[in-house]
C-alpha cells in the first residue's frame, strides 16, 4: 500500500499511542449506534470492533455504548485494556485488522461518553480565589479563613453536563446591582467561562469509608477539560448564604475525550509549597506520587488565545479533593465527576475566567472583532491543553468548546 | 371467610385507598426480587403481580424493580394507574385476586424506590432561615437581602440519599470554634436533623426551557418526608463562600413511600402572605391551584415527640422552587429530588432542627433518657406526617427514620 496509514502519526502528535483517550462516537451511516472509541491522531478506533476482530477478552467490555462498564471494571482492567489498545495501534502485525476500523474525526459525532453520577466543583487555585475575593468582597480578606485548611467545594448539577460542541443558550435569571432597590429579571449580562480540569471516578467506594490520598489512582479513571459556564450577575445575587446555584446550573461543558490517569505519569509534579500545616488526611508531603499535574491550558475566544492557565500552580491537588470529598464517609459512584475549580496562574495572562481577565468588566479584552468584558452571543470559547508525556512526547487533552446562543425569547 | 380482610381498614387509617403511596419491596423468601408495591393500611400490594393477575394494560409498567419507569411515563399514566389501583383495593369483586398478593409490612424489606438523578435542597421556611441567621450571623440581618426575592437552594449529593431505616454513621470532619487558632479533625459534635418534605420529579424537561409555576403537576410525581442530616460544626467552618458540602453530604434519609401529588388535592392551601413583590415567574397569586400543602409533621427522638412543624407555613412553595430551579434553562430528569428545606413554624415547638430547638445547644431538650443538645450515638430520629384527605380522611406520608451509629474508628 502506498497510502500513508493513519497510524503513522507525525512526530510530536499529542494524541499518539502514549495518550489513547476514550470517547463515544457514532457515524453518519449508523447514527443510533453509539460505540466506544479510542483516539489516535485525527482518527478514532472503534474499540469494540477491534477487540472483536482480534478475539480480545475485553470484547464485551469495549462493545458498549458508554464508557461506564469500563469505568466500573476497576484499575486492573483499565491497565490491561490500555496495554492491549497500545499494542493494537503500534504493533505492525495488527494493522490489517485495525486500519479498517479507524474513522476520521471529521466523519463522526462525539457524545458524552459516560453517565454522570454526582458532580462536585472545587475552588482550588489560590490565584483565582484571591482574585474573586478581591472582586466580590473588596472590604474583607480575599481568602476566607478556611481556604488554606480545606479544598472548598460544592455540588453542581449533574444533569446539565454537556459534551464539547454543544451550544450554550444564554441563561436568564435574577440580578441586582448594589444600588438597585429590587432585583430585575432577564438574560445574564455577565456570562463567563471557568477553565477547569475535570476528574472522572471509576471505582466506587462504600458509604461510611473515606478514601485516603493514596486512593486517587485506584478510584480515578481519567482526566479531561471542563468549562464551568457562569452567569456572574446571577451568581453574585444568589450565592449568599448557600453558594452558587442557577449562576452555574444551566450548563457545564466537558471534553468528549477522557485521558487515562496512567497517560499522565510523566506530568506528575509537586504542588506549590503549603504555608499552613495540613490535617493528616490532607497532608500529602509523604505521598509516593506527587499530586499535581503539569497541564498547560489554553483559552481561546473565537480562535484568539486570551489566556494560558497553568494547572501545575493549583494549591489543592485532585487527590486531596478526593480525600476531602469522602472524609465524612460520603461514598463515590462510578461516573462521579469533579472539577478542579478555575485554573488561574499568578500572571494576568494566566487567568482562567473573564471575571478575572477583565477585572469584573472594568478592563476589557481587545479582540480582533471588538472588545470583550463578558461573553457576547455568537462567541465560541475553546479550551485545549497538553502535558509532558514519556520521552519528550506531549499528551493532549481533548478540547472543550461551546458557542453562546442568544437567550430564549430575547 | 370469617377472617378480616387486610382491605377492611379501620376508619381514619391514613394509608387508606385515598392515599396509595408507592414503594419497592422484597420478601425474605425471595430477597433479590425487588418489586413495585402500593401500601394499603399495614400491607403492601405487589402491584406488578396484581396487574398481571387482572390482565391490566399496566402490567409491564408495574412489574419493575423500581418506580423509575412509572415516573417517566408521565401524568396521564400516573392518573390511569392510580385509578386502576384504587379500583383493585376497593371493588369487592377484585378481592379474590388481590388479597393473596398483599404482604404485611412486617414481612418485607423496603428499598429506595427510585434512582435519584439530581438532588437540590431549598431553604424555604422564613422561621427557619430567621432562626439560623440569628444563630450563625448574630451581628447581621437574620435574612439575607435575596431571601424574599427567590427561593434559595443548592445542589446536594444524590449518591448518599438513603432509604428510611438505614443507619447513619456519625461523620468526621474539620471544625473550628471562633476562638481556636486552627481547625481540628474528629467526629462531629453537633450532629443534627432537618425535617423536610421532598418532591420527586417524574416528567423530564428540555435543556433551555424553563418550567412555569403551572408545570408543577405535570412534572412532579410525588411527595415524601426527608431528613437532611447535618453536621453543624463541619458546616459552620466550611460553608463560606460556596455553601454546605461535607456538613450535609454524608447521608440524606427519605421515606420508603412516595405519596402521589394527586392524593394531596384536599391538602392544598395558600402560602403565607408575601411582603415583597415577586418577579412574574415566581408570582403565584393568579395560579389556579394554591401552592402550599397542609402537611403536619411530627419529629420524634427515641419515640418522644420533640417538634410538630407545620408545612403550610412555608414561605416558598414547591411549585415556586421548581420554576426557580429551571428558570435559567436547567433541565429536569426523571428521578430528580428536591427538598423543601427545614420546616419550622413560628412557635418553639414547631422548629424542625435541633439547632433551632436548643438554640445551638444553649437550651437543651429534656428527654426521658437525658438532655439533648445535638444527637448522641444510638439516638433514633423519626419523622411522620399527615395531611387532610378527601371527606375528612387523613393522608399519611410514610415515615423516615434513622439511628445514629458511632463514628468509624472512634
Amino acid at each position: 500500500m502506498s497510502e500513508q496509514s493513519p497510524l503513522d502519526l507525525p512526530e510530536g502528535d499529542p494524541f499518539g499511542p502514549h495518550n489513547l483517550p476514550y470517547g463515544v462516537f457514532s457515524t453518519a451511516a449508523d447514527p443510533a449506534h453509539r460505540r466506544l472509541g479510542v483516539r489516535i491522531g485525527d482518527h478514532v478506533l472503534d474499540a469494540g470492533a477491534a477487540a472483536h476482530a482480534l478475539g480480545s477478552p475485553y470484547a464485551q467490555l469495549l462493545a458498549q455504548p458508554t464508557l461506564t462498564p469500563l469505568l466500573a471494571a476497576g484499575r486492573t482492567a483499565w491497565r490491561d485494556v490500555r496495554r492491549a489498545l497500545t499494542a493494537w495501534v503500534t504493533v505492525p502485525s495488527y494493522r490489517p485488522d485495525i486500519e479498517p476500523l479507524l474513522h476520521h474525526l471529521s466523519t463522526v459525532t462525539l457524545h458524552l461518553p459516560y453517565e454522570v453520577a454526582d458532580y462536585v466543583d472545587f475552588y482550588a487555585s489560590e490565584h483565582h480565589a484571591t482574585n474573586v475575593g478581591k472582586i466580590f468582597r473588596p472590604d474583607g480578606d480575599a481568602l476566607t479563613p478556611n481556604w488554606k485548611h480545606l479544598p472548598i467545594g460544592y455540588h453542581g448539577r449533574a444533569g446539565t453536563i454537556v459534551v464539547s460542541g454543544t451550544d450554550v443558550v444564554r441563561p436568564s435569571g435574577q440580578r441586582k446591582a448594589p444600588a438597585d432597590a429590587a432585583p430585575v429579571f432577564g438574560p445574564s449580562v455577565k456570562l463567563d467561562i471557568e477553565a477547569e480540569v475535570g476528574f472522572l471516578v471509576g471505582t466506587p467506594s462504600a458509604l461510611g469509608t473515606p478514601v485516603p490520598l493514596a486512593g486517587f489512582d485506584e478510584h480515578v479513571f481519567g482526566v479531561f477539560l471542563l468549562n464551568d459556564w457562569s452567569a456572574r450577575d446571577v451568581q453574585a445575587w444568589e450565592y449568599v448564604p448557600l453558594g452558587p446555584f442557577l449562576g452555574k446550573s444551566f450548563a457545564t461543558s466537558v471534553s468528549a475525550w477522557v485521558t487515562p490517569v496512567e497517560a499522565l505519569d510523566a506530568a506528575r509534579v509537586a504542588p506549590p509549597a503549603r504555608d499552613r500545616e495540613l490535617l493528616p488526611y490532607l497532608d500529602d508531603a509523604a505521598e509516593e506520587l506527587p499530586g499535581g499535574f503539569d497541564l498547560r491550558i489554553t483559552v481561546s475566544i473565537n480562535g484568539e488565545v486570551v489566556s494560558e492557565p497553568p494547572f501545575a500552580s493549583m494549591y489543592w491537588t485532585a487527590a486531596q479533593q478526593l480525600a476531602h470529598m469522602t472524609v465524612n464517609g460520603a461514598s463515590l459512584r462510578t461516573g462521579d465527576v469533579y472539577g478542579s475549580g478555575t485554573v488561574s496562574g499568578p500572571e494576568v495572562h494566566q487567568r482562567g475566567s473573564l471575571l478575572e481577565l477583565t477585572w469584573n468588566g472594568t478592563e476589557p479584552l481587545q479582540l480582533t472583532n471588538g472588545k470583550r468584558t463578558f461573553l457576547e452571543d455568537g462567541d465560541t470559547v475553546t479550551l485545549t491543553a497538553w502535558a509532558p508525556g514519556p520521552d519528550g512526547t506531549k499528551v493532549g487533552l481533548g478540547e472543550v468548546t461551546g458557542t453562546i446562543l442568544p437567550a430564549r425569547g430575547a
